[in-house]
């Protein structure tokens, strides 16, 4: 029990205390935690001789904290939770409390390297369907790795940000002969769950899952918006590029794994066995239940537990060949979704590639998003002590196109 | 002419002055210039007084110095020229000469994002003949728009750092049933030639041709080391990843844009023409002839005036869709490669995917690299007032596997 007011359902309780970066009144930016509806300002408990801070506190990116590594991450949790817990700290750390309703809250890290991976069987299965509908859904490799490939970093921003349509070549019909330039008009979300790196790893020496834990420092919710109709034109042979460069948002907060040590579960069973690198005996499906809104109306449940590729064996195969890690390396996961159509992560599923519209609670249908469309995606999870963990929430809203 | 004794032969006269970072007897890293054999310490010449230096030159990095602009950039350069032309300079900018040799040359700036292009037609077509014998050797998109990717800016190294060969999963056999783990069997080259952009752009805000030369600072030389064994079997249907993200290797000097308008030429006609984005009225072929060596031995010589997208194009088209740049954005050609079989830049196509042997000249042969290889590849093209610009080499010796 805290000696704040923290409503137990908020999810923010001291079983989660999220890490992010938080400006008040256009001060400097510094590093802090949430609880509650408030932040603790960890810039101002390093000042008062109250948490250890080795420059780490003070800054405008988690990068410095994150690249201490998990004896620092582990040593600053603990002493925020006894600073939260023993009233006896109470008069010292209230006045570094924030309402989280009086800060503008930053991208919580800088982004070295940006993978993506494809690690949903039910999204692969689906997006093969609907692209390949004669072949196998599933490329001959899907089951043999998690597929990935590099994104944009420079384009991954806080949820908040909103996102300009973007424009570019492509097919208004299928059929048609030639491209034509002009706005997206099939923009579509992808709901995904990322994970940041970090302690660096050296060049050659790989990651194997049981050292997960040693590198990545915690996890957010990630919006891979995505351009549909300049995907199908531009992405053969060599993969998305402008469909998923313009922008990448992420949740503000950065969910430490310790807090989300109580939603491990088993993942699904993987049938071949992968290869001895990619193995391991840990549990490391993570029980979190995603929500997708579309203008604040729920269009879909996805769960992540349903995810054939965890987040060690993703970090162990993006290693396996000797890629060294950055602090800042984010990994998301792939569009997150499950076996029905009500858990589906995307568009792009969801309506069959616009063929099915979706009819949303105000009546209104959508294939895809349309200008002034806000989407939100939120998770939460099972905590330590019957807590529920809030990943909080990614959200952005679609402006007019420019061209 | 200078004051120095420079041999004109030797491609780093007054035309070129490429910017790097050295260091010397581990002394903190700090900015250059090459001028014959030796290197003008600008840094020092800050600290002297004799350039204007806004923080820019006592770094590890270009970054600030390529983030200071086109006229930073042309006043410097023009600063430089006239220290090292006017003898009354000689005794005040003779200290802050250094014999390259004595001296450690970095990776000359810090890579953002770093996006590999695919921009050579004979190149181009060759892959699609050796992968798709039946099929059309260009797939639909690719004369309408630069197919490019996002690689790994991470592990993109300097000229002379050793390569590991990577470990991962291929297929030793094209019909084995499964995969298996282990070295790469086809460690591969790719010669090309990227940009580096300094001014970054706004969200939302395409950069045209026309704007190329107020975001872009210069040119290096690029080798994509591809481990084309990993590729075909991984990058179904999202592109290379683990194929290449191991290391990509770049040359030390930056060379300026100044330095290589004398090395424009036409690009080859386009046929259809570009969507209007894509047009532009100035010359933006590059008239770089480069040079593969295997241990010393040449193998190759491309020719860059000969690459259908021309820099202008790529950068474009990499912004078209609204994606932001930042200062140290790289941007690479894709594989140079000529008509004939003396100018294609990758081993794939040099011995047709291990069909057809290449014989180097000392006697032995090679489908792919072997351990201990050493690979280097040159450029020059030609400068102002009948001088040779050397882009300087970029290296690298291949070590064993760790697998």
């Amino acid at each position: 029990m805290t000696w704040l007011e923290v409503d137990e359902d908020s999810g923010f309780g001291i079983e989660n205390l999220p890490y992010g970066v938080f400006r008040r009144d256009g001060a400097a930016a510094r590093v802090g935690v949430a609880i509650g509806d408030r932040v603790l300002d960890l810039a101002g408990l390093g000042e008062a001789g109250l948490v250890e801070d080795r420059g780490w506190f003070a800054a405008d990116a988690l990068n410095g904290f994150m690249a201490a590594g998990r004896t620092a991450w582990q040593a600053n949790r603990a002493r925020i939770r006894e600073l939260l817990t023993d009233a006896r700290h109470r008069d010292a750390v209230a006045p570094h409390l924030v309402p989280v309703a009086d800060v503008e809250l930053l991208r919580p890290f800088e982004v070295a390297d940006y993978v993506d991976f494809y690690s949903s069987e039910h999204h692969a299965t689906n997006v093969g369907r609907i692209f390949r509908p004669q072949g196998e859904p599933l490329m001959p490799n899907w089951k043999h790795l998690p597929v990935g490939y590099h994104g944009r970093a420079g384009t991954v921003q806080v949820s908040g940000t909103p996102v300009v349509r973007p424009c570019g070549q492509r097919k208004v019909a299928p059929s048609d002969a030639a491209p034509s330039y002009g706005p997206c008009l099939k923009l579509d979300i992808e709901a995904e769950v990322g994970f940041v790196a970090g302690v660096p790893s050296s060049p050659a020496r790989p990651v194997p899952p049981r050292a997960f834990r040693d590198h990545v420092f915690g996890f957010v919710l990630v919006n891979d918006w995505s351009a549909r109709d300049l995907q199908a034109w531009e992405a053969q042979p060599l993969g998305p590029f402008l469909s998923k460069s313009f922008a990448t948002s992420i949740s503000p907060w950065v969910v430490p794994i310790e807090a989300l040590e109580a939603a491990r579960v088993p993942s699904p069973a993987q049938d071949p066995a992968p290869l001895p690198y990619l193995r391991t005996d840990e549990p490391w499906g993570l029980d979190l239940r995603l929500e997708i809104l579309i203008n604040g109306q729920p269009v879909s449940r996805p769960g992540f537990d349903g995810m054939y590729w965890t987040p060690p064996q993703q970090l162990a195969h993006a290693t396996v060949n000797g890629a060294s890690l950055r602090t800042g390396d984010l990994f998301a996961s792939g569009t997150v979704s499950g076996p029905t159509r009500e858990e589906r992560g995307c568009l792009l599923e969801l309506t069959w590639n616009g063929a099915e519209p979706l009819e949303l609670p105000d009546g209104t249908k959508r294939t895809f998003l349309e200008d002034g469309d806000t989407v939100t995606i939120r998770a939460s999870a099972p905590g330590a002590n019957g807590a529920t963990i809030d990943l909080g929430e990614v959200t952005g809203t679609i402006r007019p196109a420019h061209c």
